[in-house]
């Protein structure tokens, strides 16, 4: 068995040391606004990658999101919510290439190769696929879901990503497209690969609970949103479910609540959560709450301003998807071209 | 139950009626070349459909060969072949569109939205696919072929074709396509309909055996080759398996192979089987074999010089195949378009 922790230290040695040699695939479904778990889990790793030099291109999953519901409502708004989180957090359209699934043609039509190099046992037998099966909305698993892990094949492949960040979860997807990329080279490739076999980059994020104390979700309302007023944020913090027991700690296992508070401060501070919860010993919940109240909206201050100015001109947010759209189709044709001749399409 | 034949007749007289409001969709898979199967069975109803004034599209589908075989071997060499015999026939690029499937992106990504619109399990009942399964060279079946009716929906409604040619084995398919149709207009057609419900022109064409008596098949080589010299022709026909009664009738139940061969000299002469095989009568199975080369060989002659004219030139068989891929892809771009806007994809 591979130690994870060390891959990925001895990955992020690779990273920092050549980012130019790196190329991301990375992304969202549009079902809502983003919130803080993801902007710690995910967002603000983006953006470091990016600033590393990183190339990173970040995918707007509109189709994915048909695979657990029948309709994708308001889809359009929150695609635009999508740019304009990402936008305010960090991804810059000038070095990041922010584009929506369903306007890229050519990485679509990937999923047709691909599909001949899989066969239903195998995604069948995905456990994400499971999964998402078991808490689907829709009343029957649909051929979209089914054959999932093969379009999240040709999201990375189209644009020859070799860097790919996933929880722990993800990993039979990707080595689903390890194995696609792998196949194709060897079926098609007359010895020059075409596709890269990316690599996982896993996250080393700690796990933000929602102000109720379970997941954090956009669907649950226990989620404070990146977009969120700073008053918005001070009322679902003060709400948040805590315990009886007066002195703070940060002790994950016997006391969830109160120390996926103190984590969120302590990320928001840059700080460590073990400080903050002795910062606050034994003024209780409602200092810990004013504390991370505080640390949230200040952290965020920046990006939510950011945000509010980034919302007022949606004639330009359109317009760094069109961009962003417009390089993904690039990327894609050439990607489309090289599959075709390989596969001696004419 | 629907009687078929009362409906391909009142289909046949509103085609008569009115051609200019039916568009076909309709097509080969590349791997060899088409023989008189072919010819009796579909090529020559599709000429008779486009001289009428019906719309056609000729798909070859070129990605659909993978559904069945690993490697698809010299494929350039067969979609060229393909468009010879299509010309050859009478397929008139001016009038009608002829395309290789891969080579349209935007008909392609119209099976994401379609998957999403059909279970798995009627993916998996789908008899054409499970009798392809049962047939398929692959060790395994692959995501290719079990998803295989949603990508028939995809070549037939890019077009928004409203007419099918299909044999009776293929209406489970074609009913898969009008239900994905259906529940597309339903979801998202806001009252205005985006794509038909095509109908299926049942093929009113008798079966043609083999040589050998057995189904005539590309891969058997019991066929005879559209492009076949006359004196290939002939072999093939003096090869062919008879029978030992010495007189001559048409009677496909008791005497099938003897039968097919009168058929195909009917068919060639535009005659009636019953008289063909009276006027040969007494004479024998070589009479008989006479009788069927001289058919075939006077009935291919213009046809098969047609054909070895435009091989000399196969650069202009490419132009003739980007061309209809040009055609195809401005079609299919317009439809993309359309499924977008109705799904709210911005």
């Amino acid at each position: 068995m591979i130690d994870t922790f060390d891959a990925t230290a001895t990955l992020e040695a690779r990273i920092r040391q050549d980012p130019a040699q790196f190329r991301v695939l990375t992304g969202d479904r549009p079902t809502g606004r983003l919130h803080l778990g993801h902007y710690f889990g995910t967002l603000h790793n983006r953006v470091r990658l990016q600033d590393l030099g990183v190339e990173m291109n970040v995918l707007i999953a509109d189709y994915q999101v048909l695979t657990d519901r029948d309709v994708a409502d308001n889809l359009g708004e929150h695609v635009e919510n999508l740019v304009l989180d990402y936008l305010a957090v960090g991804i810059d359209p000038a070095r990041s290439t922010v584009f929506a699934h369903s306007a890229i043609p050519a990485l679509n039509q990937l999923l047709l190769p691909f599909l001949s190099l899989v066969s239903v046992a195998e995604l069948g037998r995905n456990p994400t696929v499971k999964d998402e099966i078991a808490h689907s909305r829709q009343a029957a698993v649909s051929g979209l879901m089914f054959t999932y892990p093969a379009h999240q094949a040709a999201d990375i492949l189209f644009c020859k990503a070799n860097l790919v960040p996933v929880g722990q979860d993800q990993l039979p997807h990707l080595e689903l497209t390890r194995t696609i990329a792998r196949r194709f080279n060897d079926r098609y490739g007359n010895g020059t690969p075409v596709f890269p076999e990316p690599e996982a980059l896993l996250s080393a994020a700690p796990l933000l609970l929602g102000t109720d104390g379970t997941k954090m979700s956009k669907s649950r309302g226990n989620a404070i949103a990146l977009s969120a007023t700073a008053d918005e944020t001070a009322r679902l913090i003060r709400g948040a479910t805590t315990d009886s027991e007066r002195r703070i700690a940060y002790d994950p296992v016997r006391r969830p609540e109160v120390s996926s508070l103190v984590l969120l401060a302590a990320l928001c501070l840059d700080a460590d959560p073990q400080q903050v919860a002795d910062g606050i010993g034994d003024q209780g919940a409602a200092a810990l709450k004013r504390t991370v109240t505080e640390a949230v909206n200040e952290r965020f201050a920046p990006i939510r301003a950011r945000r509010a100015q980034l919302a007022e001109d949606r004639g330009e947010l359109r317009r760094i998807l069109a961009e962003g759209n417009e390089r993904a189709n690039a990327l894609a044709d050439i990607t489309l071209s090289q599959v075709r001749a390989a596969m001696k399409h004419c």
